[in-house]
């Protein structure tokens, strides 16, 4: 199958953590063309990291988008002309105050390549330590806590854990933990 | 932890399958609010589909925001007060031509709770069998394939399956098809 032509974009609306752009894009064929929404984002980093006992760090935050806290891996956006690797390392330790020496990058997905343009990197971490108190932005407000790997399970089961690229990150770390395989 | 505040959204800008919104919360305390991006969307589902020989129902499609053809769960936006077993059974119907009268629900999760309001539903279809012609909206370019179940494993290492939704989806099906459990 072949993909369309998309010949031009036009910017709509400039967000805080986006660019929403219009998109004019052609069938091959040239038989059919239409509008799309498409919106611009950083590329994203998530973290599953594990502590040296097998606990997995995880975190609550408010997130507005349901208006409700959820439990989420650690993670966030690239800062400018940051490597994702970088980003990883910076957010798990702002996020969390944890630091690891062994981390593997897993995969880069698609969030939402129906509108969306950005990719998420996913990584583990392993036998991550504490080192330092969070360092959180102005308007994060986040709490991090451990919880062993054979709790995931229940958690996700129960609707605790919900978040799309979450549920993504923990799936692509289980093809590498055998703990994890196991439970998610 | 408590939740924050949320008091207020304005319109920012209508889209074509979202209208985007400027929400105002504030932390719980009082101490600390901010402006944030939030996404109103109709909700989506999204249909791990078997047939009666174990192959899953997929499909290719071009996607504006990766400007790639992805390969995909068949699934949509629920049409205006639609059910979303009805939403499920339509969008399989016409992006695949398929039916089924084995459904179940597998759960309902949030595609990104950072600043999207929708949820995505997820079904399973088991003994799906090709009943009509696809019958696609304009703007869908849409070819119906199907693959033994043992191929998932390769498609998503070799990045062919790339959408989150998407691996999210085939998770949840995981837990109810012991085929899918091993090899995805």
């Amino acid at each position: 199958m072949k993909k369309w032509n998309k010949d031009k974009e036009e910017l709509v609306s400039l967000g805080r953590i986006f660019s929403y752009h219009s998109a004019k894009a052609k069938a091959p064929d040239g038989s059919v063309s239409g509008d799309f929404d498409v919106l611009h984002f950083a590329d994203w980093v998530n973290i599953v990291a594990l502590t040296k006992d097998d606990e997995i760090i995880l975190i609550k935050q408010y997130r507005v988008g349901n208006d409700d806290v959820t439990i989420e891996t650690p993670g966030g956006a690239f800062e400018m002309g940051e490597d994702p690797l970088d980003t990883a390392k910076r957010e798990m330790l702002e996020e969390t105050g944890y630091e690891s020496k062994n981390w593997e990058k897993l995969t880069a997905i698609n969030p939402n390549p129906a509108f969306m343009t950005n990719k998420l990197h996913i990584f583990l971490a392993l036998d991550c330590e504490l080192t330092s108190p969070q360092n959180l932005d102005e308007l994060e407000d986040i709490e991090v806590f451990t919880c062993p790997i054979s709790e995931l399970h229940e958690m996700i089961k129960a609707d605790k854990i919900d978040h799309s690229l979450v549920i993504t990150a923990l799936f692509f770390a289980a093809y590498k933990v055998d703990a994890l395989k196991a439970f998610v």
